[in-house]
């Protein structure tokens, strides 16, 4: 299905929002796109990358005449913004978003949107630890979910508009409900960041002497979890502020699970550490298998070359091939 | 310094000692590798790469005649290998090793080595999440820290010559205390991965509904922790088994810390999140700038480009730039 917009308008300018505007520019997605943020400089930095046609600070410019609405502030800033756009939504247009907390934002702008205006929260499962205008790029979603969460009464062509804006740039979509939504994304993402924030946030306590050597040995795992730990403080705060019965839950069971770990390591049970750490790696191989990982070693992180030897140092008597 | 060593014997050849023998093959660093396993395919896997130039399942037939001998099995299995090869050990060799934890290695192959032999256990802090003699590359140690840990009594020559062998295959390396490292790789190390195997296992409890949205949506965090928990069990199983106060002590402040973010969340204070979430930041910085870490986003994983669109869905009225 083709998908046309009249006018996108992108409430907020980050990672997402300006992914959301390259690729929906490079698909063309929309007649003209304006972009609304409340920080002049972020607006000036949008305007430098051309990542849109219209930029301005007051978010009922921007929304006036679009048909499709997006907000891509952080979810703390949606009541005031729904608020502040309300009377200046059109009958007939989009309202969406792109928070990683749905049933929330159901809560705050639900009882805000205006008749006539269709409201289909989503969520984009894509992103980087880079945030603001500048680190967004096209192919972002490309290949990666976008979750929808319209309410029953939501006429099924919207949706479909919708459906088809996200599959346009590149996405599998996939609708459900908000609560299920939720305790979902609880545990593949709220529980891995707030993990990651945690034991980032280990390190820092420790003495500095220490800390320059978890630096230098970072590569052993630690890495890993400081680039989830980089990602942008505003918005993990406000998913854990409004995630929170979800995200409560899965740690409680994540903490059971630890305390069993932690006595198998305190009583020294090998066959039950072994057992554990076993049964991880059928997890790792559907992942890859569902098309959600690179299967390539690190990540695919760059190897660099060993410097080449400055000259032979044998000569090499016996048989055996060259280098592998 | 160039180093020549006559006989280089592997024992053990998993991704870190098939990465040894590819990379001191390709740098010229030993006239004969011998490769013992106790497996017969695994010797076969690594026959049929061309790994070495001898291939024994006799652990004291690879040891005879070599000036260097390092032990790359999983740690559990050191005392068994020191028993059958102390006495096949040359006067004048080093014995070294790989394991991740080196006080225990200390204590259990220590009391073996014959007079005349530099025992200097090593750790070479690199790795995937790959296994078995075909996960090896010659460029798996490069830019890489090895951490030495030789005892006071061992001939600094000695130790020189291991430093020179590891820096020709593109470590850096480091010399410090056993002790010391078991404490800094508990934290960089075992416990990011003792968490990464939990989180793992949590999800692999779920109903079967929800586990396959998990694996779904896993881009939104929890891949990168199913990449650490995909690694070698056994090797792991020993690692807890044998760092076991290193572990615990750490493991301890880790979950001290994550009660005050299970508190910040279940009472809604958002300046607690947002001061712990942005102070993890500058960890990361540090860890790039040392050279441990690509900046690349998503530690520069693959994203494929989104479908070209079909036809051009507008004509464009308005100026603005192209495809940024």
């Amino acid at each position: 299905m083709s998908v046309k917009f009249r006018k996108l308008a992108l409430i907020g300018i980050g990672l997402i929002g300006s992914s959301i505007a390259l690729a929906a520019r490079r698909q063309g997605l929309a007649e003209v796109i304006a972009i609304s943020t409340r920080k002049s400089e972020t607006l000036e930095e949008a305007r430098a990358l051309n990542l849109g046609d219209i930029y301005t600070l007051d978010a009922v410019e921007a929304v006036r005449g679009a048909d499709l609405v997006i907000l891509c502030t952080p979810v703390g800033a949606y009541e005031g913004v729904i608020k502040t756009i309300a009377g200046a939504l059109e009958p007939g247009a989009i309202l969406s978003d792109v928070g990683s907390v749905k049933a929330h934002v159901v809560k705050v702008v639900g009882p805000h949107v205006p008749e006539g205006v269709s409201f289909i929260p989503g969520h984009p499962i894509a992103g980087t630890e880079h945030s603001g205008p500048s680190a967004g790029f096209p192919e972002l979603f490309a290949g990666r979910w976008c979750v929808l969460t319209p309410a029953a009464d939501v006429p099924a062509a919207q949706v479909d508009k919708l459906v088809g804006f996200w599959e346009a740039m590149g996405s599998h979509v996939e609708c459900m409900d908000a609560a299920h939504h939720d305790m979902v994304l609880a545990i593949t993402s709220h529980i891995p960041h707030l993990i990651a924030y945690n034991i980032v946030g280990t390190v820092a306590d420790l003495e500095t002497a220490t800390q320059s050597e978890v630096i230098k040995f970072s590569a052993s795992g630690f890495r890993d979890f400081t680039r989830i730990a980089a990602s942008d403080p505003v918005m993990w705060r406000d998913v854990f502020l409004t995630n929170k019965e979800a995200v409560l839950e899965m740690l409680g069971r994540f903490l059971e699970d630890l305390s069993v770990l932690q006595r198998a390591v305190r009583t020294g049970d090998g066959p039950a550490l072994e057992a554990m750490f076993a049964r991880t790696r059928a997890i790792r191989r559907s992942i890859i298998s569902a098309g959600q990982e690179t299967a390539a070693a690190d990540f695919g992180r760059p190897h660099e070359a060993p410097p080449a030897p400055a000259a032979p140092l044998f000569v090499r008597e016996h048989g055996g091939g060259d280098d592998a």
